[in-house]
């Protein structure tokens, strides 16, 4: 059993004349953001917003790149090297850092969007890409990675990995998250119990199958319909099994211990 | 007259599948790069290896913000607001220094590029914003601004500034650059000429008008098809003059001395 | 006092993930529609759906072409050349007219969004070259001009020109209309007022001065909060002066009669 | 032995300030070229040149859409639905039409870029898709589309087809074609003699297979450094063949003849 748990959301994920999201309401009631960074959602002065936002809320940073895919909110894969994984990720998190630094604010974490996420997840060259520029950039930043073999690999490479799972996605039979292009509104309570499951070092697939996870955090969706309302439960759900919310660098700073 | 002065070029100004300028032969010749940062020119991976180049070449790496127009290569005048500018520079000199941080290259200065430039150099509001933005995320950094009555007002309120001289364009009689969409190739040795005009401090305007400048460094484009050639005359004219070629840094550290 | 007169309005101008407007309620209570096409909103899927809503509701179908400013929503003054503007609006009144061509509907007008309206407004060669570049197209096409004295002179020139009022706009006091980045909700009664005024041809600028506009169509917002209560009041105030709503096709063809 | 094949290339692929390929020289020895439009390469300004160019040469104007992946090339997979690809179609092909209809030029084939290509060449909805898009905008409008039982498939259900054979890219042993992201310079005799086998009905694969293609079209790459010397030694060798250069809707019209 967990007993201390990060508790993560997607934010600054307007752009230009549209908006989306429950940015203002949702940041308090998470431990870590991440923040878009331009390619698939977010613009300069949402970005600059967000930190904002996240400073007040004492919420901490997170940088999270997309791929180059504006009309499709970056959920739709594109063929990325690991070396174009890599410099994509260079440039979202140096961004984002650009606004950190001119606020006084830390970026603590970089977590990959959509079907950027998916890449790691499903091509271990693309993992290590990605946290090995991380790690040249700031070596006590975090990346975030799917909990599961890929995650362990990184992390047994010495590099701050935190280990995320999903209180509010189906996960396939291969332990796969499956990411939804426009997600709808969930059962706030059915995401609270699976974050109970996920404390518990598990979750169950659309299959039916049990199958086991070791997790730093836990992320919620900021741009389903009922957001709020489902970190609300989850985070409450989380307080109720009483775990500790913590931002992830300090869950990760008291792993093993 | 000057005895000492920066020469800087701008670089990295490829994208994707296509290539421009000359930046390899270029880099050694300057005392200091403007990498473009992706709006106007320049990919995650020309960004990438655009610092390697100045790493090797040991030359001053600056950023080189332009506007969000990569069809008109950040030529053609956006009406931004002075807030809108300083956010559309904190993106990308943020970007800029992800790839340094990661390669363990600072960033000295940041110019920014065409008709950005030209935004600051009309309007002072969007001078002071853009200034400001720099020193919020490094207090050691240079903005580079036409030398003139706008970069003094900057300077004077405690920001570094590096005031810029053109070698390879024209003046109008105001004293404000014109702007070449598309540089053509120039003779080098009008360029050293103008280069060595401005040591002495003054530059003449397309109406024949003496205008004074002082300058801390001296641009040459590295668009131009025979920008190693006008580089290489306007340096060689610099030693001839007697001034050392310095990284803008170290020639406003000994300014005054 | 005019007995026809045309209602337009904007759509379409959602972008991937991100919602704007009010399309499926304002659409049925225009006359004539003018669809985003990519460039400051608007993407396939959505200049798709918009053809098919105006096909629904026998709207008459325009193309509404903008800048190359996506994060500005086209709302930001581009400098762009009159051959630059034809090339814009030729690229983006094709794109629209490939959905329509396949969905079997005619475009029946062009108008151009936001800054680039603006630059048909203050730069008559830019509304010259627009105006020619769509009758190359289709010599039946009609170009949407601010009514006033480029309008004219574009028609005097035998094009097809509607001349256009906003009752939804202030006017400065050159005669202008004042773009709004964001336009806010505005008292639906107050722009009725003004577009009866307009059927009586005169709009009251800013500064209080009255002045005349002889106007084929009037706009209103699509992207206001309160869009569909501005049109349904200005719709019925149109009605209750006692003019027919029509196509501007319609209203240009009995113009004269 | 075919005694008639069309010769395409690939043209308009400059973009902005970057100028690539060999146009002015290519374009008279080919019988069909594919203008780029916008999304890989190809902005407004060279959309109308490209057409002028065709227009001068004689030569059949065709459109290239690609996918929306700029610094790319379109030459990385997008995994687009059939609907999205559909619409990515008729948006580009569409804003050509916008230039060729200006210039009174007929648009008479549609060829999907780079891994727009791939996709239709694996995965057979997307061809319908793409095809059905071409064909409800003008039914007599050719899509290309890879010889093979995809290409025969679509052309069964009674659409225009242009079954396109390569003689500068390698076949691998399922017989798609090997994209390059940046394609090399190629020995031109190497790609007559592979020209000579598709006459004949043949090509080898990668592996030494030997498999049997239909081709109605063959492409040389604009963008190869020594484009016009492959074209030129491929357009010879079909010549020496006695098989007639024309373009791809006259080969159609004449199949089966």
């Amino acid at each position: 059993m967990k007993t201390r748990i990060d508790l993560n959301a997607d934010a600054g994920e307007s752009f230009g004349r549209w908006r989306l999201g429950h940015d203002e309401a949702l940041l308090p009631l998470v431990s870590s953001v991440n923040v878009a960074c331009g390619w698939h959602a977010g613009d300069p002065a949402i970005m600059r917003h967000s930190v904002g936002l996240a400073r007040s809320a004492g919420t901490a940073l997170g940088a999270h790149p997309g791929l180059p895919d504006l009309a499709g909110f970056g959920r739709r894969a594109l063929a990325l090297s690991p070396r174009e994984a890599a410099d994509a990720c260079l440039y979202q998190y140096g961004a984002l850092r650009g606004f950190a630094d001119a606020a006084g604010v830390r970026v603590t974490h970089v977590k990959p969007h959509g079907a950027f996420y998916g890449l790691t997840m499903r091509n271990p060259d693309v993992a290590d890409a990605v946290a090995d520029a991380v790690a040249a950039v700031d070596p006590e930043a975090i990346v975030v990675l799917l909990a599961g073999p890929t995650a362990e690999r990184v992390a047994a490479r010495g590099l701050r990995v935190a280990r995320e799972a999903f209180a509010d996605l189906e996960y396939d039979d291969e332990g796969h998250i499956v990411i939804e292009p426009d997600p709808p509104a969930k059962d706030p309570q059915a995401c609270a119990e699976k974050a109970a499951g996920i404390l518990r070092g598990h979750v169950t697939t659309r299959g039916g199958r049990r199958i086991e996870v070791d997790a730093d955090t836990v992320c919620v969706h900021g741009d389903r319909p009922n957001a709020v309302e489902v970190a609300t439960a989850v985070r409450d759900r989380i307080a109720a099994e009483g775990a500790a919310l913590l931002p992830m660098g300090e869950v990760l700073a008291r792993r093993g211990a």
